[in-house]
């Protein structure tokens, strides 16, 4: 499969019996598409990772939904499976917030509405949230957008250098990304930026899908180690850190994949702005704090095996000793007080709780 | 070749041609000896890393120094030869300072004697260099020990958790280690002890070699990406750190494998001691900031491909795309101001050139 003209990830499929995706844990050695046609493949899908990141995995969750309102429809009780389904969804990753986001809301719609209609009105909602998340990015990218520019107006047309962590590019997030967004802004507004990529181990999300994304849109970048991002930037070699999030408390603390926490260390000991770009899908307005979000131990073997090629084989590359045990925390939590601000669909804003729900007062009666 | 009954990495051939040392490219997957019988032989041993960390890479150019002096003592002009050599020798790395001052100790001696000599003068001073790296780091292991000590008492019988970052075990260091030795020497001691084993990209030394070293001395450990450290700190997994260092000054800062400054600063945000464990010979008296510290640049191919076994073969895997650009930095400084501490053959100081210097008055003159 030549993915080369696909510019988002998740699509419905032309039969329309389920959705389709980029297989994400074979890039960028294969370009493989899954379709994903039953509730149990939706929560493979998101369990396994073939898809990825806040805002995909809560589109694929509502598409989840869609297949699974057809199949409860024919029952005999039919908001009793579709419940059944909507828990079943939601448990399969626990620390990305937009996955019971959208559960949650396509339930709602749903109540209103009889059996019968289900497969449409379902359909159309997940429509909805696929789009309004690729509306949402386009609005981050314009935001963050003003970042870059302030930037690369002080260094006087030298290029902007902005490290990012994981993914959370339009493979993440329907399109353009939420950290990558204003990079692929300013690419295209024609300033210069360079992209350090950090690898992020343990699924090197960065090495095998941000370096992929961005070499496809021709924006400048350079891979590292997870480890080198500290030395670059006490070399005056960053000018800005950019993350996505999996889910960040209205308060400002901020869940994103492991070793987030230690750039913002960083960032704050060499007094480098550190970003976090997220739709509001992605805010948790409940938790008062980041310590009590849920982090996700995921299993070991993703430690001590890599996915690469080896001559014209690919597949899993053992890289310990074989009786070595490993754990495998998925995220860590970056407090507020290291955060300089969020870039959201609606401009940006400092990572506290009166900023955030300045800019969000609606949420003011959601919240904890 | 089985590697069981071999306790240190570099021995003298049988034949006394030279030395042989463990290949530490290849493990775990394969235990492969290699022999080093010219200096070109130990360049190469060097940079690529058949031997690495500070003590060994010093103890490796001192043989390579007696192979020299072998080769010189037959030509017309003996030192100048031997003065050639020595400096292909001490350009083979350009951080760890031991290898310098291996070198540096051995020109030295050899001067004192004539070419007819300098076999049997520089192939005891070799000895001499590794026997004392080797005693070193039983010293340090009996100084780090009381460290270990301190904070089991307070823990009441249950495991003390420490990081490392790298190897800095006997692989790295003769006999012991140096970030290792107080571990083993608290094992020794019936303390129960539990290390997190940081995988520590790109060439993975924690996950291929600290991890090997650790599972054969029965120590319990953990392996992680270099991601986790962080978390694990603001979650209290983590007592204490020790790490080894290349180089570090006599003011305090401390070169050590990248990431090292990452882990440094979630110490302290956490208020988790951070230790590094030295022999005197690992000090730079000359420099007074970490920050002139030569930082090696490596290969983006250490970036791009990873040691590891597929099935039954072993060999380097590619992680990234094809088109993707690297950079690889081997090195970073941790500030004096994030070091709780030095722990070295005499005994532990605080990080500052006052506290270094009352340890090693004799050094008062070298410093620059």
């Amino acid at each position: 499969m030549d993915l080369s003209q696909i510019h988002r990830p998740i699509w419905p499929s032309g039969d329309n019996r389920g959705i389709q995706v980029i297989d994400q844990r074979k890039l960028p050695h294969q370009q493989v598409i899954a379709d994903l046609f039953t509730v149990s493949d939706i929560c493979t899908a998101i369990q396994e990772m073939y898809v990825r990141g806040a805002p995909l995995i809560g589109a694929t969750g509502a598409y989840g939904m869609w297949i699974a309102a057809q199949d409860a429809a024919g029952t005999p009780n039919p908001t009793a499976a579709l419940d059944t389904d909507a828990q079943t969804i939601k448990s399969a990753r626990p620390t990305a917030v937009n996955l019971a986001w959208a559960v949650d809301r396509m339930q709602q719609v749903l109540a209103k509405v009889s059996p019968e209609e289900w497969n449409a009105v379902a359909r159309a909602e997940a429509d909805r949230i696929t789009e309004e998340e690729a509306d949402n990015c386009r609005k981050i990218g314009a935001n963050g957008l003003t970042l870059i520019r302030e930037i690369a107006d002080q260094k006087h047309g030298a290029p902007v250098n902005i490290l990012t962590h994981c993914n959370a590019g339009w493979l993440a997030c329907i399109e353009f990304g939420t950290a990558t967004a204003p990079i692929y802004a300013a690419h295209a507004a024609g300033i210069p930026v360079h992209v350090w990529v950090d690898e992020t181990r343990p699924l090197n999300q960065g090495a095998r899908l941000t370096a992929w994304e961005l070499g496809r849109s021709g924006v400048a970048h350079t891979l590292i180690t997870d480890n080198a991002g500290g030395h670059l930037m006490q070399h005056g070699q960053v000018d800005l850190v950019i993350v996505g999030t999996d889910r960040t408390t209205y308060t400002g603390d901020v869940a994103n994949k492991i070793g987030t926490y230690l750039k913002a260390l960083a960032a704050n000991d060499n007094g480098i702005p550190f970003y976090v770009a997220l739709p509001s899908s992605t805010f948790d307005w409940t938790l008062e704090s980041g310590m009590q979000i849920p982090i996700e131990e995921r299993q070991p073997d993703e430690v001590h095996e890599i996915y690469g090629r080896m001559g014209v084989e690919t597949g899993m590359v053992r890289i310990s000793p074989e009786a070595t045990p490993a754990a495998n925390p998925a995220f860590d939590v970056t407090p507020a007080r290291l955060v300089s601000g969020f870039i959201t669909e609606r401009g940006i804003c400092r990572a506290d709780a009166a900023s955030v729900l300045a800019m969000f007062p609606e949420k003011r009666h959601e919240k904890g």
